[in-house]
């Protein structure tokens, strides 16, 4: 049986379903009823339309004609040109005001297709159809659309909230075992910042056993939407509330600012900034108990040679982000466990120390990893 | 003395004062010290910007440090490539969420500058300072922004509400007698959808006299003002009654269509619609004095000349519209003036035959007035 969640994102917004389950057919088929359109614009990863036939297929068939644009994977399509290409493709199929257009795939293709679905005709229909576990529990909700500018990541975009989720969690078994250990980032933040039982139930388990246990799955990617929608219903423009998703990715940002994006995943980055967020929140009188966070170093793989920048260069990157509104640094910090805080950081001595602490601890991770193998 | 009224435009949308007068300058200083910024963006028209010295000058002062852009005048602008322009000016002054544009111009400035606004971080705080008669009872009212594509004009644009609006009416004072009475296409439709008392008080002036009388036009300005917000609130996002707001512009959107922008001003082209759709509202039962619209076909100064295709070639621009929902022709008729309503035209003849009368009269017209010179 498939899972309905119905979210209202803000008081003002319209109510819209998310839906979670293991075959979807039956749901767009519903949805082609209810629709009465023509035809379906698809935006879909070029990768994902590879391994992902019988989705498209579904799709298809439910709504009769649908128009597929296939995007190349990866961060390099949030760009204007792959934005202006996407409507263009639209507008050639004579788009009007009611044709839905349907984003099949991970968070690049979500933000990119979202924010076209956004300004074609000043907003025609969105339905997002995340392929990924990361896009599931995280960018297909909420309503945050956009693509990079050459001087920063999502710096032009759109507040847009879709029609309808589909999350098939079938779709989750063409993932490589890295792709999926990334959505782990963002469940461990939720676990962090509102339901600790949430990293009680994963822990211990192999990224094989977590993969298999389908309704296990589901459960959480349950719990994590519900976190994240009655959060940013609470605060849908962003302004106060809604920073708490952010716990880690202050160091996260910065992290992947000087790497470089590709060499570390973002749910790997956002992991190392919450395990300094964790020291960090110490260092202002949290009482926290690391393992709940560090328990999970195995599965997500972090390789500390990667860090061979200093705390300081971090400090600088992180002063460098281009949505920051003036000159502190501000960090979600715990109080304890689901008691998020946000706090404007001036002792940039604590930030460096909380930074050497989460390096420490995967250096210890990984030679204890050497010794036992 | 400045009016200033306080709209809101949705139950949802916060409410936001559009303040009409004849020197805004302590207007704009108030707001700079209610904002606290450290600078503001200015996207102005270039021939704006040559003419408005002092109102650009006012801005600077009242806010510090005013960063400004100048757009090419025209239609030609209201396109992809300056949208980005204008995006890329806004991010190298590296600009938080808080930074406020100003769109100084006409409706294509308001148009572009506002879409860019809505879309920088997610959307930053705009403000409109219309300085034609048209953006101040028209464009700058209601939210709508957008740029043409290259398949049809306002194809991808936003819904996006400024946080004020300054209409400083002695701006008007270097428009040409053309650009000036372009206004009063749109101020007409109000009195055709709305209030046909603006038709009593503007008649039997000349461009001159209505020019000259400041306090009547400020009036005027607050009608239409309040109309366009009145409807707008009651339908943000175009599904309803925001369509009576295009009384005549199905057929002046056909006229543009053909004859190519610019050959005819937007405010002749909806002035020529408004008398072809008064007869297209008699032939479907309405009894109009058409002389309250027909009054003002000299200060309009229409040639008919110009309209050297048939009625059919009329109707074929008009099915091309890309935003229509089917194949019907929509339009706004009238019962009486203030009393519009939707229809959906299956008989071609009359609209062919209301074209060809509205012709006619405008041929009438210019015979009367070549055997009076």
């Amino acid at each position: 049986m498939n899972s309905r969640q119905t979210v209202r994102i803000s008081p003002q917004a319209e109510q819209y379903p998310i839906i979670i389950g293991q075959s979807l057919e039956s749901e767009f088929k519903t949805l082609a009823r209810s629709l009465d359109v023509s035809k379906v614009l698809v935006v879909v990863d070029r990768n994902v339309a590879e391994k992902q036939h019988d989705l498209l297929k579904t799709i298809s068939d439910a709504f009769g004609d649908a128009k597929i644009f296939e995007l190349a994977p990866g961060e390099q399509s949030k760009k204007w040109d792959t934005l202006k290409a996407i409507i263009d493709f639209a507008q050639s199929h004579n788009p009007d005001r009611n044709t839905p257009l349907f984003a099949v795939g991970g968070g690049v293709t979500g933000d990119v297709a979202g924010f076209a679905a956004s300004i074609i005709l000043r907003g025609i229909p969105l339905f997002h159809v995340p392929t990924t576990l990361l896009a599931m529990v995280d960018s297909a909700i909420g309503g945050k659309t956009g693509i990079n500018h050459e001087t920063g990541k999502n710096l032009i975009g759109s507040f847009y909230q879709p029609k309808a989720v589909f999350a098939d969690i079938s779709t989750l078994d063409t993932l490589t075992d890295e792709e999926f250990v990334c959505g782990f980032g963002e469940i461990l933040k939720y676990a962090a910042i509102s339901d600790p039982v949430i990293a009680d139930i994963l822990k211990n388990r192999s990224v094989k056993e977590l993969r298999e246990n389908k309704s296990q799955l589901e459960s959480i990617i349950q719990r994590c939407v519900k976190i994240k929608s009655t959060i940013v219903a609470r605060d849908t423009r962003e302004s106060g509330d809604r920073a708490f998703l952010n716990y880690g990715h202050t160091f996260a940002h910065a992290m992947e600012l000087i790497l470089g994006y590709g060499t570390i995943s973002h749910g790997q980055a956002v992991y190392t900034g919450m395990v300094a967020a964790g020291y960090l929140s110490e260092e202002y009188g949290a009482m926290l108990n690391h393992e709940v966070i560090q328990d999970f170093a195995g599965i997500m793989d972090i390789d500390p040679d990667l860090f061979n920048f200093t705390a300081s260069d971090l400090v600088e990157a992180m002063k460098s982000d281009k949505k920051r509104k003036d000159n502190n640094l501000r960090f979600v910090l715990l109080k304890n466990y689901a008691r998020p805080y946000l706090h404007e950081v001036e002792e940039i001595a604590h930030v460096e120390e909380a930074w050497n602490k989460a390096v420490g601890f995967f250096r210890d991770q990984k030679k204890k990893q050497s010794a036992n193998s």
